[in-house]
């Protein structure tokens, strides 16, 4: 149970990794299960996350114009309940997105049942899906999932949920941090998604982050929208964005940690490692990937104009295709950031990949290719792009190599 | 020799196909030689193009900030000679790109010599590039190159010249066609190189158009800026855009037919036949494009919104793969216009694969799939996108599949 003391988050906190991830703060309980909305009777597809009691939450949705069900049903209810849930509910296998009026009727229906079995209000259940499109869910094998799932949850529950969530994702992703500071110790924990498809459609990613640190809702959605800015929306696998992406965090209070204005940085640390590696991982897991390449813009006039010429440079398809062949074309990150849309002044412009200078004041150093080929056939490729333009603003975007195994497995024909 | 005698372009045009390429129309003679850029004995690599007197003379050039050396100096060429030029000198093999001051001085020279072996100012000639970066040009080959092509020239040399601006182009792509107007019959030619590779670099787009009507430098501008929006700007293969790309225009005034404002539309539409036959010729000639794929998005609130959304879905990766493999993946479509950053109710949008109802209402159509994949293994793939914004704007963007071949070209390892 949660503890009931009250100790003030304050001071330098140190961030260190632990076990598990989304019940590793206390105050959650979790479960995965199969309810047979995947076809495979031993592959889990729906997972509950509790809160001993009603916990702060935020949320953030899609920008896409074509949103599933589940986010409209969910942006709805964390807006009614004041940034309040206790529970969430998650299926994979299907995305319940282009369902119309029925898609929207089972959506509510998974947030009313659990609602039920969990005993709070509908609007504090949070719901999400993922897999394809355009296909009903069998709400009935839903239903019974729901509630086989809320009979099981455990405080260890937390590495069935994070399979349970998964599509054709090669691994889990889950992670937890110890925020320890002066005032007291917290716990910030999480599961994602990432690119994998149950079937040729899009990728979905979604991400459940918890802590029990006692903190207001508005408070953990400014950490939440300013830890996913560098972290979950700094990742690119292809430029796509679906249907379906959120990502929910909730806090119990649990360990008692107030979190306030001033103890706030300490929060948004544990949140950031957490995101980070949890965004990496979706990076990592990506559709075909073979290598992590992180792409830094370095010495922008502003951070924006950073991340939109570090974005360029990881969704160009010449990039990605040379990393992946481990081709030091230091020329194709320089074109990629001239279409950028960000004025430069390529004469003052550098390219470093592993920290070897491959171009500067508008000529290569064609004798930095070889050893620049040997970084580039490890797993993780890293790109420096100094714009020289005297603002000294950066920003970093991570995304991987595309392979031929990208089109092989988005190409397939599906009947 | 040109007709001396004026006529007036009035009425209403009709466009036909004839043979040829850049010298069909009366007053141009080129020719397309070896002179050992490229390695093979047998690969023309320089053409040379040229008016028999001074013509009108317009250009457009790539946006990048990265601009290679023949880039900077015909800009500065066109502006100096207020749009008059006499010939245009072209390599491939090598794109003089990021190749400093060395590689400046090589792409004046490159005019010097063809303006001193045509009798003409060096302002008068334009230059072009394609091939590797961050090389520097032979110039002692150019030059006697340019020397040989000088003295080779003949009116049915255009085919010649197509093949010399080829990096690995699968094929050579010219057009011509005849205008026929009340007032008088003129003839527009061009040819185009797309996106090849000499080696794993980038990809570079040249076009070349000449006309023998007779017509202002201003109004031949206007005249190449309207038609190449909807053609050479309205074709991606992969969202790349190259420090290289240049399109030139040419009028000899040689079947002494004018064009005012009054008879600029024949102008244009014989401008439009042969800039579209050739865009579509660089997407079909794309790295490891199968299919030619047309996004048409329809009732948008206007043409720039409509172009927005359909370059979008153009350069799906999701979208591009789907086509590959024939899998009629509306929810792709759709997904990728929603991230386009134009706002329309997806309720009310249509998505139309091959002509046959995919999505309307917020719903699938998937009996219509099985049409569908009948029609995408085909090579010629219809996407129509209608937003049902009421406003009634539309555009078409080309493109072409993603292809594990694609993948295979650029990631290579050059070395």
């Amino acid at each position: 149970m949660a503890s009931t003391e009250s100790k003030q988050a304050t001071g330098k906190s140190t961030v260190t990794p632990t076990t598990g991830g989304i019940t590793a703060p206390a105050g959650f309980k979790t479960a995965g299960v199969h309810c047979g909305i995947k076809a495979s009777p031993s592959a889990l597809d729906l997972a509950v996350l509790t809160a001993d009691t009603p916990a702060s939450a935020a949320a953030l949705f899609t920008t896409n114009l074509a949103q599933a069900a589940p986010v409209l049903v969910s942006k709805k209810h964390i807006e009614q309940s004041h940034g309040i849930a206790k529970a969430v509910v998650v299926n994979s296998g299907c995305a319940n997105a282009c369902t119309g009026d029925s898609g929207m009727e089972h959506a509510r229906r998974m947030a009313e049942e659990t609602a039920s079995a969990v005993g709070c209000t509908p609007d504090q259940v949070l719901v999400a899906s993922t897999g394809v499109i355009g296909v009903g869910l069998k709400i009935d094998r839903v239903v019974a999932g729901i509630r086989a799932a809320t009979a099981a949850m455990t405080r260890g529950g937390g590495s069935d949920a994070a399979r349970a969530i998964m599509t054709t994702d090669p691994f889990p992703k889950e992670c937890a941090v110890l925020v320890e500071t002066p005032g007291g110790t917290f716990t910030v924990g999480g599961m994602a998604k990432g690119s994998g498809m149950i079937e040729p459609n899009m990728a979905t990613m979604l991400g459940f982050l918890t802590t029990d640190a006692k903190v207001s809702p508005s408070l953990l959605r400014r950490a939440l929208q300013e830890s996913a800015r560098d972290t979950f929306n700094a990742i690119t696998v292809d430029g796509e964005c679906s249907t379906n992406d959120v990502l929910f965090a909730m806090a119990s209070g649990a360990s008692g940690v107030v979190i306030d204005d001033a103890s706030y940085p300490a929060l948004l640390e544990g949140l950031l490692t957490v995101s980070k590696e949890l965004a990496l991982g979706i990076v990592r897991g990506g559709e075909g990937a073979t290598k992590l390449i992180a792409v830094t813009v370095a010495d922008a006039a502003t951070v924006d104009a950073a991340r939109q010429v570090a974005r360029t440079i990881a969704n160009s398809l010449l990039v990605k295709t040379a990393v992946h062949g481990a081709d030091p074309n230091w020329g194709r990150i320089l074109a990629a950031s001239g279409r950028a849309g960000v004025p430069f002044d390529v004469s003052r412009a550098t390219v470093h990949v592993g920290g070897i200078l491959m171009f500067e004041k508008g000529l290569p150093h064609d004798e930095a290719a070889p050893l620049v080929a040997e970084h580039m056939k490890g797993t993780e490729v890293q790109i420096d792009m100094n714009l020289g333009s005297g603002g000294g603003a950066s920003a970093t975007i991570w995304t991987c190599d595309l392979s031929a195994e990208y089109v092989r497995i988005n190409g397939e024909y599906r009947t």
